[in-house]
């Protein structure tokens, strides 16, 4: 059943692949972004790189336009707007799907995490967003290989969350995404484990030079 | 080239796992213990459970002596060891490559991660051991499998240190037990994230039901 799906922040590169690869799973995409016009832009652009392929429908809009009209909402903003981002959102966001997908890392002679109160990125949209479903999923795709519509996705999809009916909308909704295994990665309190993994994953494309992603093994003995 | 190897607290799963598959890779391993006949009795039980394979040479001796007849020392103890140990054992371990497999956790419904001051337990062990090399790695591979000798492991080692020349001898080692890759990781100070897959791991084991592993995707584009 394809979804009504926001991207928040959705012009950067995680954002703008993942709309990419959703729309090519059928769904209905809107790239937000505080300029309305920017979002239109790349959507536009990224409808031309898909064109000749079946796919959803591609949009841009203001970050509120875009959620008011979505059921599910990711955020892909880089972390440094995270909290702002969302505390002007919160309203918007009431009562839907939210799937944080930012990394708290900055970067200062290679990858470091950034302290956040709460213990992760999703546990701060948590605390935020009192009344969406907030869900953490997406930090681990290489945004390069989203961003080539050619290129096989071979990743897992690391998930947690406390709701466990959003958390297997998010599971199903990672699964469409050719390549990609969704799995339930424990509760909201697990989110730090997920999101650090992408710094360990900045690391290594650095180190061997490739575009790298994560999978578990051994989940079908 | 064989190595003579010590695995620290080797009488517990993830210690006679590793014991298993480095003995059948040919290195001469001793099984340290507080306990000397502990440790020799756990051998031989290992050594009973490899009966008709080819493997290196298996024996017990307490920690000191594991210690002082080996090149390289892995330390497998559980987590609220893992100071003591390393501080009675340090002026034994000045000079050899120690490789940390510790992992801070604690279970509370669930599993959890225990604080460390120095930020991960390698980095715990680098700041007791001046005077060895300290390399994290061994977190993330299924006790389980490892102990199973006809289990095929289908994991990857992910390795973080300082030593770029102890880093390599460890990769080197993970890559000679059948299925395992070893894979640079990054300085001591990613240690926390490896360190932290392992309560990933154990959190998705009893999801799943599975002796899960990790794998790292995307180094051969």
């Amino acid at each position: 059943m394809p979804h009504t799906i926001a991207l928040i922040g959705g012009t950067g590169p995680e954002g703008r692949g993942l709309a990419i690869r959703l729309a090519l799973a059928g769904h209905t995409v809107t790239i937000g972004s505080r300029d309305a016009a920017r979002g239109a832009s790349v959507a536009a652009e990224l409808a031309h790189t898909l064109a000749g392929r079946a796919h959803g429908a591609l949009a841009g809009d203001a970050n509120e336009g875009a959620v008011a009209a979505a059921e599910i909402v990711i955020v892909t903003v880089p972390y440094d707007g995270h909290r702002a981002t969302l505390e002007a959102l919160r309203s918007a966001l009431a009562g839907k799907i939210v799937i944080d997908a930012a990394v708290p890392m900055r970067f200062e002679r290679g990858p470091r995490p950034v302290d956040v109160p709460e213990g992760s990125a999703t546990e701060e949209a948590a605390a935020i967003l009192t009344a969406s479903r907030v869900i953490g999923a997406f930090h681990n795709l290489s945004a390069e290989v989203l961003l080539d519509p050619d290129a096989p996705v071979d990743a897992d999809v690391l998930v947690t969350g406390g709701d466990a009916e959003a958390k297997q909308i998010v599971i199903a909704l990672a699964n469409e995404i050719a390549g990609v295994r969704g799995v339930d990665a424990g509760p909201l309190r697990f989110s730090r484990f997920v999101e650090q993994i992408t710094i360990l994953l900045v690391g290594i494309n650095g180190r061997y030079r490739a575009h790298s992603g994560v999978r578990i093994v051994g989940l079908d003995h």
